[in-house]
């Protein structure tokens, strides 16, 4: 007979046996209007659940059962898919993180873990999913394609190599190799090629990110094998992917706000919607709290006007069966997982209740009981050695002349590229001073990971300092130590606090630590529950902004702010960046 | 890097390039009307193709490229996909498909070769689809689920045990687990479920049959894992597979035609079509000649009223999404195979040109090159070893007393199931007789792969001879040689010919053969041309009906008269079947 699993077979056959009636199901949801995203109708009827699994949509009046809860009519719905969300930047482990949506409704998220991949490899990027079987949620991975994102320019605690990839993506959990940056492709890159090629000999796909391309390009890239993209924000960018072949997944997180526009263009060109569905991307904890989840990105869809089965089926069997899984996920169908939202109404869904395998989970906006922590290794809190950057010397920037010209990165409000701009600086002593006044501030990255002792150091312009520094190990994509100060002496106390927390956010003033933020695990995540940390956050923005930031999100921007990829400048441990030149250039102006 | 396929990693590369307008394009299709069955839009265009691939719909007028082919403001749409066929039960090879259905526009067979599987085992599987690769035409296997159909009632020549399935599953032309019998499923046979287990994790589906089953048992049989059905008559039967997430695969055969009323269901109701496609599961040579193929199905479904870009989706791009080759073929976009239809009109799709793989492989209805013969091992023209049934002794079929009481097989016209009746026949000399005067003809299967010798008689009512005998090696699922004659000599002289041609079709009157057509591979297929063999087969059945035969295709009759799967009677090498009941009976009533 060879191998075969008995235990899925075993629970295979009595999901079979409950449909028949043979055997009781474990929960029957009577009296529910169940909406059927294959069919497209709304009936009448129960749901008889057994192993966790849908058995049946039929019950017998008389059927015997463990348990019965009565469904009060209302609506029954598939829970929803969350399609691209990076857990581990949301400062919340993947506990945390679910606590959060399951109240929602959110009962997948399709994660790509490329944050704790560059701080510990594989090995961090397995013990952050490890025990995620347990929760009340599917989670399925996006592998990481690329860890580092620029190899060459940055370190990172970890590398994920080809055959890292390849290892990951055989994973029964993984569905695709996660989203691939375009120069990669268009710039021939054979080991992405290769990592492309090996997801989709899997059955797997690979997930695509367009933003910024020509449609020539936006051709060319899908020709590489891509299969969506999460980055659209016009209707006409969306049907170029659509006509590329691509799916979109429409963003709606905490800055992209893509929503609306692609949802009105859908409604005004009567366009098909098989082929969209919902993301949020990055969506901070106390946004999800205010707002809501793919939810809210449901019930605002069905608001603009589309009809609320399409909607639904966006949340649902458009997210499984783009990544395959329609026959696990995305459905109220027989031999799915029981994964229901009990909602009143399907014009403004309010998830009632929620079911994830057919165990109540949330009621009422609250979950049924709390998680509780993740058990994690004590290396993953172990991953901050700074070994310089402790001593205000490491941050002096030093110039013959009296006047030094530099390029300074000038934050641009709500977007993550920047501009590349030329100020002339004063030099004291041979050292080059930031200018309060004109708000160009030191902006350092400091190596983290204990391997080389790097520190790259450029001015900035935006934050709005008058004194102090802050600084995070939340710094996109390598994570190491950022650091934005007015002086060198604030930036050092930042370093030494960072080192002793082992990673987090910390505001600083000369050598007094205002306060912090510990985020000890991988320096990018904590799991103290989600409401102490959405708190500890707003006392971190008041700290930022008490030294005088007037910046909306002060960490925020600051782990945005020294990206390698995005335009116009990024800076490194390496040093600063060129990002359209892909090159290291010196921050001083010869 | 571990290992990486380089030959396709560099064949992407330079399609994209190509894309890019770096490198030429191998064929440009100049001034089309691109259909795009993703945004559902139709718009004027140009298909840059490269290494067999779509690179770009935009082609720029002064592009380089190789060849440019005039596409005189034609449709261009995508290649059909059959979902579901059984080349081996054709009569006909690969090859000799292909060459049928390619001036078509069917450019992807999804095919189950159960057939071969039971004649020959893995071996005479895969030597039988050696060799598809370097065909115009996408071959997909559907890895048979069940060979033997009917474990334990019956002789086959090859047996696929789990892990046969299990290393078929893992082929890169497999996309699914083959038609599954329902019995399998609520028999709680755990092999089968084992298998289905199998496909899913290993990201490919597995297609169902649900013929027959009530409600309760369909939502049970779904529960199982199964994706799809192809046996649905009614448009309720197809809602009923839809509301338990199964596609519909609408299938329009030589004798199951059920597309009229699947296709009124869906305009009748607005029935959204994404999980609807087409197959033909069993259309002979000849009908394909005369009507067409998935072309014949798609005109059909505008001629009623469905939108022709609805209708070729359903040819097209559900079909590819529905086993997950959507990122390889069913859509005219970025990196899918060129698999192109140019047609005048899309009110009456006509394939003026088709492409394969960007190579013109059709036009005006004619191929552009013969295919040629594929090579087969020795071996598979050797299956024919019949160690008993060329004495007409072996055919009688004693009793004592003067009169028999049998039970008898009795054809229902135009369907597969058929009677059990009771008729008293005379004996002589221990004997019992045929009785031509009231068409009952004596039935026998004989065990022809040199195993035991077996041979099963019983008797039959329908075919109508008055002398002689008629044979086929064809013999569902089985694939034994089936007799059906008036006389013991004659069914012995069937006997000895079929040995002699290794296996096809004979009518044979005592000693004397009127004439064969002869199947040598497997005792199924020849590889001569279609055309000869339909003209040999009308010559068969015109043997048959000068032997009396009132039969419209007396040897189809034949090779479905004795399975044992199908209610009510069947009759294999072990004796006469009691379908319902699952067991061997013994003809003569006691």
């Amino acid at each position: 007979m060879g191998s075969m699993n008995t235990y899925i077979t075993n629970q295979r056959i009595e999901l079979v046996k409950a449909a028949l009636g043979q055997i009781p199901f474990d929960l029957v949801i009577e009296n529910v209007q169940i909406v059927n995203v294959y069919s497209e109708e709304i009936k009448p009827g129960a749901i008889g659940i057994k192993n966790g699994r849908i058995a049946t949509l039929h019950v017998p009046q008389i059927s015997s059962t463990k348990h019965r809860i009565d469904g009060n009519n209302q609506f029954a719905i598939p829970g929803f898919c969350d399609t691209h969300v990076h857990i581990d930047s949301s400062l919340l482990t993947p506990a945390g993180m679910i606590e959060l949506v399951m109240p929602c409704g959110t009962t997948t998220l399709f994660t790509d873990p490329m944050e704790i991949a560059n701080v510990a490899g594989i090995r961090g990027l397995k013990a952050f999913l490890n025990g995620t079987k347990s929760l009340p949620c599917h989670i399925f991975m996006e592998v990481p394609s690329r860890v580092p994102t620029a190899p060459g320019l940055e370190t990172t605690g970890g590398v994920l190599d080809f055959n890292d990839v390849k290892k990951l993506l055989r994973l029964n959990s993984s569905v695709s190799l996660g989203e691939l940056d375009p120069s990669k492709v268009l710039g021939f890159k054979e080991e992405y090629y290769g990592k492309i090629n090996t997801a989709l000999s899997m059955g797997k796909i690979a997930n695509g990110h367009t933003a910024g391309l020509t449609s020539e390009e936006l051709t060319a890239y899908a020709c590489a094998g891509l299969s969506d993209d999460h980055e659209c924000v016009t209707f006409e960018e969306a049907m170029q992917c659509l006509q590329s072949g691509l799916s979109v997944l429409i963003r709606e997180g905490s800055t992209e706000r893509n929503l609306d526009r692609l949802i009105r263009g859908i409604i005004e060109h009567k366009t098909d919607t098989r082929h969209w569905m919902f993301c949020t991307d990055d969506k901070h904890p106390n946004d999800i709290v205010n707002e809501g989840h793919i939810d809210f990105m449901v019930n605002r869809a069905i608001e603009l006007g589309l009809l609320p089965i399409k909607a639904i089926q966006m949340a649902s069997l458009n997210a499984s069966s783009h990544f395959r899984m329609d026959h696990e996920i995305g459905s109220l169908a027989p031999g799915r997982w029981a994964d229901i939202i009990l909602t009143d109404s399907l014009q403004k869904i309010k998830p009632n209740r929620v079911f994830f395998k057919g165990r109540l989970v949330a009621e009422k906006g609250n979950v049924i009981k709390a998680l509780g922590k993740s058990s994690y290794p004590e290396w993953l809190y172990q991953t901050v050695h700074i070994t310089r950057g402790m001593n205000p010397n490491d941050y002096r920037m030093t110039a013959r002349d009296p006047r030094a010209k530099i390029h300074v990165i000038e934050i641009v409000p709500d977007q993550i590229v920047n501009k590349d701009i030329i100020s002339n600086l004063d030099v004291v002593d041979g050292n080059i001073l930031t200018n309060v006044k004109e708000d160009i501030l030191k902006l350092a990255v400091v190596e983290r990971y204990g391997k080389n002792g790097n520190i790259g150091i450029t001015f900035v312009k935006g934050f709005g300092l008058t004194k102090g520094a802050i600084s995070s190990t939340v710094s996109h994509d390598h994570h190491n130590l950022i650091i934005v100060g007015v002086d060198d002496t604030s930036m050092a106390t930042c370093a030494r606090i960072s080192q002793e927390i082992q990673g987090g956010f910390v505001a600083a003033s000369g050598e007094k630590v205002i306060t912090t933020l510990p985020l000890p695990l991988g320096g990018l995540l904590s799991d103290r529950s989600p409401t102490d940390i959405i708190k500890d956050l707003e006392k971190m923005n008041e700290a930022a902004w008490s030294l005088g930031s007037k910046l909306p999100a002060p960490f925020m921007s600051l782990s945005f702010i020294s990206l390698p990829t995005v335009p116009e400048l990024g800076l490194t441990d390496r040093g600063l960046i060129d990002v359209r030149n892909h090159c290291i250039i010196s921050p001083i102006v010869e």
